[in-house]
């Protein structure tokens, strides 16, 4: 069980811990999945995949497929409509377009293994399965470029004609385009320094490793309209993808978010949706596309690996006085690796006054990269927080004490110039100094105690809600927000708080997208903060509405009538009183119903997590277990600790598949060797140590229960505390993820030569 | 084509003929009805009906059916949760309750064949059918009573131990509640009368007609929540009756409403759902049932057959001086015929200052009567308006002048007080006087023409409408308005009008029970001009933050922004211009999404419909042959012309149904001898004349672009106006319906004798 170090006695529904809407659902196999859909005479969907890490496509040759008995719609690339002139216009716009296109049919080129090539329909999945042997790809086999160095060598093979450039982004290599960021003087910063530390990291491509593959159902209609059911993060990101390759209206296209079975930012992309509309359009019959895991694996979104070198520079006080980073993230196929992200999380948890950034978004010939929780966040905290470790030991300092020094606070400014609001750094600080873990002995050869702290900003971007009350008193509560980790029952947790009803009261669920114009999607840790601070005004929308309508049946003032706790009374005439309920069953015969609605902002904001790690190295096989691990996070609130817990724990675990084990393995020719989950190897319930979580709460001052984001933070540390841990335990420091026993081993055997 | 005598050239959308949305799905067969749907592992329930019209049950044994292989879950009445004493303790609350449960299966008594006793489902729908023949249960047979007049005897059989009582109405017998409304003096009436003129009627008991048969498919969560998908007029209704029935909470029950396949107010009433419900819950699967078209005909809620004697005074000006009704209706198995209704229709058209109406709501072994376009109407139209043409004849009156002199105006009160906003009635006669057909010769022995004018007030209730405006400037509309008859279209038509927008930009949808706590449903023609009316304000609801948006973004006033034709525009300073799309793309960057929202009363206003019809009589057989029909209906304003074309022609073709073949015909001992299409007499299209049709325009006041209420008022006249041309052809007084050959023979030869 989480120990809460501040709680808010104040309330009577945030903080408690009722059982998920969607729990009995989930346990008992009963939950509806995008793959559990089926409409009555859907075709299944096939796709044709590139066995070829980088090569050009001479022809396509569908005819005798498209013949073969079943088969009722091929799709190419042919099928995409002519991009219009206004499009190709705008270069970068058009660019982009085709990037898009690309990924979900090739056109001129493959890029990856497993990208899209053609797909079809058929009346049944064995008879696509069939109809795909008989389409004939022609190809020009190319070198493949499979790792950032080589890609930014001058003698590289080359991707693309041409990347799109950006206000940030320049392009200075035909696979790479360079960001750069300052703040502060950095030359200045390191001759402030009194010792200096600088080394190289590389990591590896890890897969989010959603439990759901994705899939889909579209039904194009005739006239054009389509419905279409996916496993996605985002019905409004779908949406307009779909129709950006499609060039249909938005309004044409109703996505319905089926639950989702894991995401953590591999669902913001549409990938099946497109193809599955062509095909539906083409047979006049709904088409049924999922992915086979191996599908899942080779051609979704994974991660980037990247190169990393860092140097920072503190003084004797404990001040670091300068960073510089260096770095190169793989985008995969298409450019777009989070190197913004890097960049600000680098350092960003600490008051650094001079920094520098030079990030490189670099295109090989893997899948194009996704978010994945805390996007560019573990990569480089991997590389940060092994070298504030070491400045800490070099200056004698603590390391909690040592990050204590330089943790930002309110008022301090990050390397984009961006000012702080209230961090909780210094009490995660605190909390990790202060928890038995931290002192608590560890004897024992070859084992180490590791810490390291970091965070990943959210909470912004657009969300709804709309809150309609029944004619029975209960509440039924909607948000454009698909629920990734019980968001349905925490945003309805904090429309209760504010109605002071019972949140039984409420059923809560995910609209789709003609519910709402646009909601960003259930990413960045945001859901429970933006969509919880909609659901709040919804809710207060919902009272001054009844109080006008209680003012109107009593005959009185609206100032007259106060709300609380669920009963409306006259502030003059106590004998007018109504409960919520009462007055809910009048509301159809005095005006009509009520729905409380809401659109808002979110504000982002940086929570802060920390790691206390314990490990035990073989020395011999280069393995790592951890003995212990602990947890630490300023969440702002715990509407649900359960539910807050159990974020802390996944990322935690999540941390420790990317720092121990996780990693894409391509053969030379550029395929991928372990795309099945028993050679991909996630943490499994054996290797996963217990999580002991802390949850700490300083309220964020910008969210009307002081929520602050909580899934992406805890997911940040981990192999850096682990890296840590390691060192302590046998001196050696681990520059590569993951840290393998292979990996491991290397490294012994290099500082031992 | 229609001949619209008002046009409205001030409007670009509205009066317009775009394509109806729904249109090119239904007529290719694609459109996704209720029976559609299936679920992953649904099971397919079925549902043991009553052989008998009145009987008690003894025993049900359920156990040998429930063994059989493949069947998953048996319900009964049994499976109904207690009532609770809250509602036990209020008579009337239990009573009603008790009868909708016992309409959905029953407990001690069956009251007409049919109706549902037990309900299984399986794994196939032939195991269930199998399954249904191994319940065994035990009656005792009672004698069953089919008529109101029979009912009303002292020695009847009697239905119920006691009705529920209301405001308007008394028990006066077991089998029956009595309804007495009076305005003025109607003995003073009639002694100021120079002619007096009374009846006696009968009409039959018919149905809807609607193409789709009653179809559900529910799955019941594990925690009790439940989808719902079904077939109906309102996802509201249906869920608070599964809620009522099953003591479930409202926002616990969503109800999907699919594509409808007509309706006409036989959708208004859960009758599958609940059981549905239980056999789900009980079997953990997603239950199916869909009815077979004798179950719909011989289990649903037709439209009441009736007994009524009208009597009617009238002076030498031809002023209607007195009206007296008198009437009983079948209510069928469960109380609730529509006499209320009955007795404001009776000569609600006419300004009569002294009336009586008393009405009789009568048990009998039939099923439960429900609403059928303009419940009521048909039935004591063809009464008053032949005793109003046959008191114009002996004043010595042409028909129309007649109807003129006595129309209700503005400011007149109908018999229950309520005072009349503008109507129509005048304009329709004018119409009616003026069109070619009325003056047209009609030659040949036994042809005749005949009038009547008819009204049934509609349009109020409780509409939602909910428009978001999408990031690419096009519209996604919701209401919670199953589209009866278009309705998406011409209600997104009324919002497009307001927004100065064309209409294809909108999409237009029908929200389910939790996109909005309650609409009234979509019945008493009220969509096009309430919900359409909610589009109206949405869409100003729209213009007012889409302005506040413009004034924010460009620095200014809200004042000083204009809206004009899709394009926002400074008044000051001209060059701060944003089309409709342009703001629309900027909106998720500038504060958020916008959702144009909107929650209205509709207000009720009758709008009056007349016909013209000539026929030709077979002596010999008794067959009526319709030479020409023509239709007027003041419709307010027609924002769609062809669909208010398409009402007009179809509330005729269902009158002229209800006019000359349609009835249930019952044996002796309560067995509907006529339970399929081919022994039901709906007309066909060869039965059916060509309806011309006029489209009056006098603009509701009360309605944004003036739209009146539609569906309801052109099913009032046909049988009069058919009664009244055969009296003309052949000097025969029709009083029974239908007039099939068998009546129409009697009359003549009655008449003869």
């Amino acid at each position: 069980m989480a120990t809460t170090i501040e709680r808010s006695p104040e309330y009577k529904v945030v903080g408690t811990t009722p059982t998920r809407t969607d729990a009995i659902e989930k346990v008992t196999g009963k939950a509806q999945y995008a793959a559990d859909i089926y409409l009555a005479g859907n075709l299944y969907g096939k796709i044709l995949r590139s066995p070829h890490a980088h090569a050009r496509i001479k022809s396509i040759d569908v005819s005798k497929a498209r013949t073969l008995p079943g088969v009722k719609a091929v799709a190419t690339h042919e099928d995409f409509p002519p991009i219009p002139d206004a499009v190709m216009a705008r270069e970068n716009e058009a660019l982009n377009l085709r990037h898009l296109r690309d990924n979900v049919l090739a056109s001129e080129k493959v890029l990856y293994e497993g990208q899209p090539v053609a797909a079809l329909a058929a009346d049944s999945p064995h008879v696509a399965e069939e109809a795909l042997s008989l389409i004939k790809v022609e190809y020009e086999v190319l070198k493949p470029v499979m790792t950032v160095l080589e890609a930014m060598q001058p003698d590289a093979p080359v991707l693309h004609e041409k990347l799109p450039s950006g206000a940030t982004m320049e392009q200075t290599h035909p696979n790479a385009r360079r960001l750069l960021l300052q703040s502060g003087d950095i030359e200045q910063g390191f001759r402030e320094a009194d010792v200096i530390v600088e080394r190289e990291f590389t990591t590896a491509m890890v897969h989010q490793g959603y439990i759901e593959p994705h899939a889909t159902i579209v039904d194009v209609k005739r006239d054009g309209r389509m419905t279409v059911w996916t496993t996605t993060q985002s019905a409004y990101s779908y949406r307009d993808q779909i129709s950006k390759i499609l060039l249909i209206p938005q309004s044409m296209i109703k996505v319905i978010p089926t639950e989702c079975g894991g995401a953590f930012g591999g669902k913001e992309v549409a990938r099946l949706e497109p193809v599955a509309a062509i095909l539906s359009r083409k047979a006049g019959k709904p088409v049924r596309i999922a992915m086979s895991r191996a599908e899942d694996l080779s051609a979704t979104g994974p991660a980037p690996g990247c190169y990393i070198k860092v140097k920072i520079g503190a003084n004797k006080d404990g001040r670091i006085t300068a960073a510089d980073m260096y770095f190169a993230y793989e985008a995969g196929a298409f450019p777009g690796a989070p190197v913004v992200q890097a960049a600000t999380l680098g350092m960003g948890r600490y008051n650094v006054l001079n920094q520098r950034a030079e990030g490189y978004d670099v295109v090989v010939n893997r899948p194009k990269q996704n978010s994945y929780r805390a996007p560019g966040g573990p990569q480089i905290h991997f590389a940060t927080e092994q070298l504030v470790d070491e400045l800490a030991e070099k200056l004698g300092f603590d390391p909690i004490e040592f990050r204590r020094v330089n943790a930002a606070k309110e008022g301090d400014r990050n390397i984009q110039g961006i000012v702080y609001s209230r961090l909780g750094g210094e009490e995660v600080l605190q909390a990790m100094r202060k928890h038995p873990h931290y002192t608590a002995p560890l004897e024992g050869p070859n084992r180490g105690r590791g810490i390291a702290i970091g965070f990943k900003p959210g909470g912004g971007g657009v969300s709804w809600c709309n809150i309609s009350v029944n004619p029975d008193g209960t509440l039924s509560m909607l948000s454009g927000s698909p629920d990734m980790s019980g968001t349905r029952l925490t945003t309805a947790m904090q429309a209760a708080e504010t109605l002071g009803l019972p949140v039984e009261l409420f059923s809560s669920g995910v609209g789709d997208s003609d519910d709402g114009g646009f909601a960003t999607g259930s990413w960045g840790s945001r859901t429970a903060v933006a969509t919880g601070a909609a659901a709040h005004n919804a809710a207060l929308d919902i009272i001054k509405k009844m109080t006008e309508r209680a003012a109107k049946i009593w005959g009185i003032d609206v100032e007259d009538v106060s709300y609380d706790e669920g009963v409306f009374t006259s502030r003059s005439d106590e004998s007018k009183r109504s409960t919520f309920k009462e007055l809910a069953e009048k509301l159809n015969s005095t005006g009509g119903t009520i729905i409380g609605q809401a659109v808002l902002e979110g504000v982002t904001i940086p929570p802060v997590a920390g790691h206390i790690i314990d490990v035990e190295v073989d020395p011999e096989t280069g393995k790592i277990d951890i003995l212990r691990c602990t947890v630490v996070q300023d969440v702002g609130r715990a509407i649900h600790p359960d539910i807050v817990e159990g974020q802390l724990q996944g990322g935690t675990i999540q941390g420790i598949g990317f720092a121990l084990t996780e990693e894409y393995y391509y053969t030379s020719e550029g395929r991928l060797a372990n795309k099945s989950l028993l050679d991909y190897r996630m943490p499994v319930a054996l290797d996963a140590p217990h999580v002991e979580t802390v949850i700490v709460e300083v309220p964020n001052p910008r969210q009307p229960y002081g929520v602050k984001p909580v899934g992406e933070s805890t997911m940040t540390t981990p192999p850096a505390a682990i890296a840590n841990a390691v060192y302590k335990a046998i001196g050696v420091r681990l520059s590569k993820l993951p840290m393998s026993p292979r990996n491991v081993l290397e490294a012994i055997w290099e500082q031992k030569a």
